[in-house]
């Protein structure tokens, strides 16, 4: 006969509380399959999906992204094509460079890499990509198709979520989303992504006056403000899945740094049901997202516009 | 000395109540901006502004519509052309017609009414307008700028939206914005417009499971679904403004027939700070928006494009 003055404990029903999403192993299980798809592909086609990326300037951060996109792109077996710019390039010869890539039948992807130095309009040339290799989903087509819900490229990092989300939760249709910040990179677009897959969508910002009235709410919470540690466990509605998009290096003891995300993890991962950390979540999907969307440029290239 | 056993009155301070917003008087007062803006671009550039619209068919609401653009474009003082064509017409005769008003530098806006006859791609021949002629904001280059805030063209019936409640309570910003119904003609490109003028934006739709836990929140709730009488005195906060898009006509008394909106009117308006009625809210905005729209239009064909 069990102890009837022994503290209740619950096990079955209990819901799962601050299961770490492994944003890491994903994205390799992610090349993985981009890299077969890219041997299918060659056996197709004949063809090897190849990505230009393109530098200008000495920006020290920027130069080590593009190393490892063009790293990655070349061991998942895909042609990897680097244009390196000096600071003095006019916009007109970057244009031309667009221009060359977008006419270029082995370049299926390009991407110009942000923020491009001072005085040059980086709307103009996010635009001048053509729309079946804008592997970035920054132009307007892309983002105006993800807007009516029709097939497109879609940017790197709010798509990178949203397989995690799936894999995580499989079909989004009826739960409650929350996206804080509002960014044309993250913010936006990864609204437009989970209100086409039928979530209930809400939106909050750094003009939001009560972010936590929603975010309690929220079974789907997505944050990219670029605020350390601001979303506390007062934020979150128990058992929700957070993804964290915030990456911010902060100092830490003796002297050293560290990387942290928007959301203060070891108290959100108390009362939230799954979690991504920061680093290993979010931050390998993007690579691994611009994998896949040159692959799927590739299939464009071949097939047409998916319309 | 004052009753004290008397009932409070609470005068100076009491939120307003049922305010209706007269969306005709505002059409009306645009359309008069309209004409002063024509004679002005006349006069500035010796150019009228010139809207085509393209009919395909006989279908009669549709027959309607298009008539009523045609002289009310005429009636602002621009030129109108319409292009009534059969049921019969081939896709690829219609695109040859957009690719002739396309280069036609009379015309500064195109509109192809909605919906085309079955078997026409109505996605293939909306992109196939120039995006700076798309002046029903439904092509792709078009919705991508208002997603990424950059300016554009509008849908007319959101933009006619967003003008009431711009009037109404001028700033919007960090106000509360609930969008129930996630169409491409009115709920997304609604929402995008108030999250880009700095409200916190949510978007409720068919698959929300609780919709009335998010619209009590909103400040702002503006209503596009089709279901009506949906949306009653339950789902609104006190001191609300409340834009209801849907109109339906139903039954009345004595074998008459009258038009309806989404929300309950009666029994909202004595909640709601403002309201718009149906008809004489939404509705004769559209129209308005779409002559707005063909002098933006116009203003783009001679400036370029506005980035």
């Amino acid at each position: 006969m069990p102890d009837q003055t022994a503290p209740e404990t619950v096990t079955a029903g209990t819901p799962e509380r601050g299961r770490r999403i492994d944003g890491k192993a994903f994205a390799a299980g992610l090349r993985k399959q981009i890299a077969g798809d890219v041997v299918a592909f060659h056996e197709k086609h004949g063809i090897t999906p190849g990505l230009a990326v393109v530098l200008v300037g000495n920006d020290p951060a920027s130069e080590v992204y593009v190393r490892n996109k063009a790293l990655e792109t070349h061991r998942v077996g895909m042609r990897s094509f680097m244009h390196m710019l000096p600071e003095t390039t006019k916009e007109a010869e970057l244009l031309q460079l667009v221009d060359r890539l977008n006419a270029d039948p082995e370049i299926h992807g390009i991407l110009v890499q942000l923020p491009l130095p001072k005085g040059m309009d980086g709307r103009r040339i996010t635009n001048a990509i053509d729309p079946k290799k804008d592997v970035d989903g920054l132009g307007e087509v892309n983002a105006g198709r993800l807007s009516l819900g029709l097939p497109g490229l879609v940017p790197c990092t709010p798509l990178g979520c949203l397989m995690l989300l799936k894999s995580e939760l499989g079909n989004l249709r009826g739960l409650n989303a929350v996206v804080v910040g509002a960014s044309n990179l993250v913010g936006k677009p990864m609204a437009l992504l989970l209100l086409n897959e039928g979530c209930t969508v809400s939106v909050a910002h750094i003009d939001t006056v009560n972010p936590q009235a929603l975010t309690r709410m929220a079974d789907i919470l997505v944050v990219a403000t670029g605020v350390s540690g601001l979303v506390g466990r007062d934020w979150v509605k128990p058992g929700a899945t957070v993804i964290d998009v915030g990456i911010t290096r902060i100092p830490a003891s003796a002297g050293k740094t560290k990387l942290v995300g928007d959301v203060a993890f070891d108290e959100v991962a108390a009362v939230a049901g799954r979690i991504t950390p920061v680093p290993g979540g979010v931050g390998p999907m993007t690579i691994a997202c611009l994998l896949q969307n040159t692959v799927t440029a590739a299939r464009l290239s071949l097939e047409g516009a998916p319309d």
